[in-house]
């Protein structure tokens, strides 16, 4: 049996079923496209894998239009105790007049790597690269309206060069695109310098692995977010106060970390990015970029609580990818950010959730509920 | 209306519909047990995010128990050709003769932070725990049946005492379990010590942030998987030689990696994660430890080449979190290891498709047909 | 000319000064006894570098021991204000009651790399290394007398196996001992294997390179010291205030050095490590491995602080490599720890030092004199 | 006794002298200016500490005014086999017909750190930054003649904004100077945004800590250095072939460092960075910054082998610090880089001289000798 060869998800599920002797009822269940899902998003497709969905909120955020709404947050995931725990926390940000957001965009990257022969050659390459970001805007936006080329940074050793293309790709994650536009950029620098690109992607873009590439010169979105936490919300609704919620953040999210050797000064924004990425149709392996970042907490003489996150580099798009597909657009309608011109918002939306998360984990360690929930959960699991 | 007063998740579709003036038809669309679902893996439930599920393969393994089989290897993604990279990674292993792999289990971590007023006091805590490892296997232990305690390693400053707890899980991934026995274990130590706990998890797991502590000490299970691919094989399936593999890989993987300041000297490991962990129930935001690890390539005098792949710690488990899902366990049935027992096993899989993965996608680039399948792509999303 | 056929300093001296016309009369200048430093420490020797020394203090610690003693500290530096800001520092320690210090060995490494041909391959050498410790025992420990092997312990992919040997070397830094220990290691585990050992040095010690592998899992010697500074020594000695001193530590030292993406979350260890190594015959590239670390400061209820410094891998011996030479010597018995037996002592005087420095340069920096005490220097420059 | 009321370092070293009884003869043995030194270099001064001088060489370099031209390096060092390696892979590199270096001045940074209250505050300061660099460059400019601000760059959290200042500082390693310019900026920012400053020094230079941040974005001057080896003197001079080197290569630096969590892929760089720093006056803690690096090795078809190193961060000046003292002088004179405009061509002699190290021990380790030599030396330190 080639898979391949069969001509449905049903005809290929059917014949895995035959083939193991299993029954592949629940995976059969879909209600998307199916031709569209199979020639754009998944090669082989037996059907699809169902994500229990949930929503957190309402939560106030206003963002760098200063509009100011409030979002109901879609997470999809199978980790029980999250979706109340950014509840929770939407909850106290929004008892205290909600969550500033900001977004700015990067750009997403692309790192081809050259073969150098000699220091000699590899200046050759940094200065005609420095010299034409006209000719390497040109040839790289011939190839899509949707891109723009921001920048190409030249990192050398006396044997690669590694080029660094930043490029606005508009409502899209864009990969593909960026992709595409190096393939072309390689080719002029190959025919105009002579030297050899060994891969078009040679890791300095740094796609979907931790590096700190990403956090020092960010890739993406760079999102912020931060709140002022009322001294009566921490109490009535975190049942912390401000010291305790900033001695945990301390000792965890800045020490622990540090003893660590991490990339996250954080508590759990993985949990978040991965829960919203999942429903919104984002490209799941970018929570590795999601889980970077620094929270911060400032103990305010009145008792209040400054809180905020910082997220160097979030990869999302509105539109491409996953976002076409029925019930991750219907996630981005709920955001009310499906279609165009609405990724920063959206990415500033991503940012007041994380937000929201990191409190209330926080405030949860702080008073020591932690454990007590995970033991609710795991009764109930018995 | 609060979200939470409604009973169903059908009722709470239906407000948010009024409410928005949206209709998410497909988000109700599920067949998994809601009661179940709402109860454990998601508050708030409104519905199920569909993401494609294909299947790449069929893929042949020898694993640790020297069991030689083929697996169709189940990716739930929305990211074009995925399935059809790790299909042909699949094809070359198998025609090559096989993967080989190995996991060993390091066992879950975690690890609270302490509060210490001086180095006497950390001192204490540190023999305190040195000499009493028999105490906290007993009072952690005694939380569940299906835990044991592996060992406990404690990392101190001046201020701060980091205590990580291993623990063996089982067939679970565990997170719950451990948290639970390390509230056990704290209070225990609090108790005896008169040290007091700052957080029962201070980042010391470390859980969801990419971090060096993982790598090098590791976390959950350390997975090897390799193959020698046959010349002819190279040619014919990947349309490159060894050389150009290894001088891809050299480039990238190695160099790339270094220049980024990563930890994953891989080319794209976090993709495979993230589509087997969606589809088999894992928690998603482990990508995060699982994007870490080391590729290697090694052209052989005869032009075979040996790769292999190692994941210094890979998250995952085969009973509680999302997999008793109604597709998640059909996906995990489809590779045989649902249930108890067979967690290596699945591990086992994981780092035989994520070496599929890494052997197509660096021959693409080494030969150059990384964009043009991105172009292919691309234009059929025009 | 072939410098190395000359007979001695002298004569290699004057034939530099005749080919290249110069005068190098200072260089000539030296007390050190020339044939033992020119066949134990510096091939082609023409002379010696003198590097001003001063004195900070007096500093007052406490050992590990109980012991408590007041130390003149001794700095060899080039940088003005580096001994005037340790001194200002050991005065506020002193004043406060004295510096806590606590050293504990952790052993010098040696991490030669094997080649492996498989994962079945390290998986024997794995194995044979945990059950042959006593056989790497015996074998290591027959190659000096003030060797002992604490253990060994194996990192492996599929395609390289680390071993990481750590040793007691007595009071030496040892890294010539164990490197000859660790080749008799390599040699029977190749015999008896039949693995073959790649390089016996393979940066898994790993030595004299920045790496979380020394800060996660330390190296050489971890070293704590601490102290209170009192209110009013806050306010007179260090013109700050307890608040002041931990807003600018979390400022740069946590926050900061995350945003760096450093292993030092500090603010100058690097300072005091160089100049103390300097003077009492250190090897000065340890001075990497010793930059590393965390400090810590937390502001007490009534005014007073608490602040220490956490070094993971400080290299220091009191006999052998430099140690033994002329003014290195009566250093050493400066602070009564030349010969043997006292290398934690000295260890811990080190802590004390780095710890006076951090206070100093905090305390400055939070009411910002450091620029005025830079202007007063570069003016005296002009 | 205070030890700063006394006059002289004699003074001061009798005194000692006395309260501890000892003799500190050799201490008191020194040439340089008394006067000078105590005031610029070394507060407290009781004397010098001694370090043997050995040079390596001659070493062929072409640097990157075309100038050829062989070297003594000079290195001052307690630790035996240095001199004897540098020496080999000097010969090797002059025999092969030289390396080629070249220096790339990035620029000396200075990082303040400034407390923002919120998203806002923090943007202001952005922008205020960005479009004031003309106002920025005339105020830092004005402290001295010798400056020049080359580009301020911020980084930001919602709490916590940073200013990453880049300057040239012309022949001198200049932080001296550009902390003096950088409190003048800040005092201009904290005027016209109202921004308050917490520490004109935040980690975010990185001064003398290892950090990815000083990789990635460097510091000072990057270097790089290559040659390539002919066959014949890898054979005749180092005992090796290309194979051979390049398989270590590939499994110390590269593989090596990256299970170490490393910033160095190389071999030993802090080891001729910190004797050269030493015998030439830099500031020895900068060995930090030295250590990182990568060095790449590459077979050629012919036998021969390509080898280069390239530092990201090399700290160093002609004039300033301990430039001036005697023997330092003495030692620049040597090399022909004492006086100005001479510091980028110094900077590519170290990377020669780093080039000549990789590649001695490099094959040292490849063909098994490097226990050998430790064990020659190590019988005669017995």
């Amino acid at each position: 049996m080639n898979i391949r060869d069969y001509k449905s998800a049903s005809e290929r599920r059917h014949a895995i079923e035959k083939k193991l002797g299993l029954k592949l009822t629940n995976i059969g269940n879909f209600t998307f496209d199916e031709n569209v899902a199979s020639s754009k998003n998944c090669e082989n497709m037996i059907g699809a894998s169902q994500i229990p969905l949930g929503v957190a909120g309402p939560l106030e955020i206003r963002n760098s239009k200063f509009e100011i709404r409030s979002y109901y947050i879609p997470l999809a995931t199978t980790e029980g105790a999250l979706v109340a725990s950014i509840s929770r926390g939407a909850k106290a940000i929004s008892m205290s007049g909600g969550a500033n957001s900001y977004a700015f965009r990067v750009g997403q990257t692309r790192g081809p790597v050259f073969s150098v022969k000699s220091i000699e050659e590899q200046r050759k390459l940094y200065l005609w690269v420095k010299e034409n970001q006209e000719k390497l805007k040109k040839v790289t936006e011939a190839t899509s309206k949707h891109l723009k080329l921001k920048k190409a940074k030249v990192r050398s050793l006396a044997s690669y060069s590694f080029v660094r293309f930043y490029f606005d790709t508009g409502d899209a994650m864009g990969m593909n695109m960026v992709t595409i536009a190096t393939q072309k950029a390689v080719e002029l620098i190959e025919k105009e310098t002579g030297v050899k690109c060994l891969s078009v992607a040679g890791n300095y873009d740094i796609d979907k692995k931790p590096a700190w590439l990403n956090f020092i010169n960010n890739r993406g979105f760079k999102v912020w977010s931060e709140t002022v936490l009322k001294k009566e919300v921490l109490q009535s609704v975190l049942k912390t106060t401000s010291e305790k919620f900033f001695e945990v953040w301390l000792a965890k999210c800045m020490i622990g970390s540090a003893m660590s050797g991490s990339l996250g000064f954080n508590a759990q924004y993985a949990n978040i990015i991965a829960a919203m990425f999942i429903a919104t149709g984002q490209d799941p392996a970018h929570v590795v970029e999601g889980s970077m970042g620094i929270t911060t907490a400032k103990a305010l003489k009145n008792g209040d609580l400054h809180v905020s996150v910082y997220l160097p580099a979030l990869i999302v798009g509105t539109v491409g990818g996953g976002t076409g597909l029925a019930t991750q657009k219907e996630t981005l309608s709920l955001l009310g950010v499906a279609g165009t011109g609405r990724v920063e918002k959206f990415a500033e939306i991503i940012g007041g959730a994380v937000l929201a998360g990191e409190i209330s984990l926080i405030s949860s360690l702080s008073e020591g509920s932690l454990a007590k929930a995970h033991e609710k959960l795991g009764r109930s699991q018995k």
